[in-house]
């Protein structure tokens, strides 16, 4: 049954009819051997998810009969992770492991130890998005995380918005944890992290963003790939609360 | 300098002089254009690091002058993560990440839907063992994780010992979030993680696991890749505590 989940436009959930493509329905032929009865699960990557059963189904394409549509509760807090522009295969990884994470929004910027540019940006946006489908119809996320072109960190600072709580990840001496600093702020609504690409943040780095009311804090101690520390601080951000109405589940 | 790091026996840190082999040497030479006097670390995986000098350098070898010998303080908790066995390059990708995680053991186990058997189980083990000893030298890591050959879920649940945190990740209807089982343990010494294979636990699983004491708990509805669960799993255990007297930073 997880697996049977298809991806589909927000507007096909509106009617009582939703119509899947010619590549989903190959691989609800012959991968997951559906036939014309079977019940199906539709998400829109939106927050919205649709119970549906089949009614037709061939080579060009397939049919399903919406029978429940429900809107998910979006997840607390807010998660919004800023990683240093790193190479193709490392952005993959993360646009991937992020969207299982439900991570709200992913948006790159141009460390000063990073990637400095990324090339035919709409084609990479446009394969991130396509490897985060499949994270999403794999795992049963309820939300597409939004991808975001890079952009220079000054412009990413005056972003984030003041009320969400603000960290920029760095091993300083007298570091604080991130865990402290996400309780200190009591189940922050929504939370921006910025994470250094390989070889970390610069120090005038971390002085810009905490001239601007970024909070410096840490993993305590342990240096990771830039790759894994998106996903250690996305995992505590979104799991360390401890309990569950500040981490709500989501169905 | 923070890739200048070297991974010797953890015999090498004990008297003057250290000598890293024909790989570690050309490493040396060739990527990082070391010369003869620059200062390298040398790591022994096993909680000691030494700051030293490369007094020799050549094809066969090199030799460095021992300056400083530090014994990095253990992280705590003591961290023990069971994957259900899964393929090769799903285990392949935790042995480097869980060893950036500080991750003290890897103990893989034969779920009911997971892989049932390690073919070439030595070799697999070795495999294990040198990636994580990559990813140490990358990541600064203080010890290199003990990895088991994987065993029955029951010959591992008696393994496990009443004084630790015991957890297995399932994702019931009432299930608790690990954050919270963690804090009700207040700060436990050692967790030992138990996480589902793809396709996740069977209930008989679950229930047996809780009927000798492991307490089961999940992540806020949210439902990972077996992989992604072990990483997020060791980084709420690791990095989800508010302090630094729980999490300890080891230098």
């Amino acid at each position: 049954m997880s697996r049977r989940r298809f991806l589909v436009e927000p507007a096909a959930l509106d009617g009582p009819e939703a119509r899947l493509d010619a590549s989903e329905a190959a691989h609800a032929r012959k991968v997951l051997r559906l036939n014309v009865g079977d019940e199906v699960w539709l998400v829109d990557g939106h927050g919205r998810r649709a119970k549906a059963r089949l009614t037709s189904l061939g080579k060009g394409g397939a049919s399903c009969r919406i029978e429940a549509v429900e809107r998910l509760t979006p997840l607390r807090p807010r998660l919004v992770i800023c990683p240093g522009l790193a190479k193709g295969p490392a952005m993959d990884f993360l646009a991937a492991r992020l969207t299982e994470l439900a991570v709200d929004e992913v948006r790159p910027f141009l460390a000063a130890r990073g990637e400095v540019r990324l090339r035919d940006e709409d084609q990479r946006l446009e394969r991130w998005r396509r490897l985060a489908g499949q994270a999403l119809k794999q795992c049963g996320a309820p939300l597409l995380p939004e991808f975001f072109a890079p952009l220079d960190l000054e412009a990413l600072l005056a972003l984030a918005p003041a009320r969400a709580a603000r960290l920029i990840l760095y091993e300083g001496e007298d570091g604080r944890a991130m865990a402290q600093v996400l309780a200190e702020a009591e189940g922050p609504a929504e939370v921006w992290a910025l994470i250094g690409p390989e070889g970390g943040f610069t120090a005038a780095e971390v002085d810009r963003a905490a001239a601007v009311g970024f909070t410096p804090c840490g993993l305590g101690g342990v240096i990771l790939r830039a790759e894994t520390a998106c996903l250690a601080v996305a995992a505590v951000a979104r799991f360390g609360a401890q309990n569950f109405d500040a981490a709500k589940m989501h169905s």
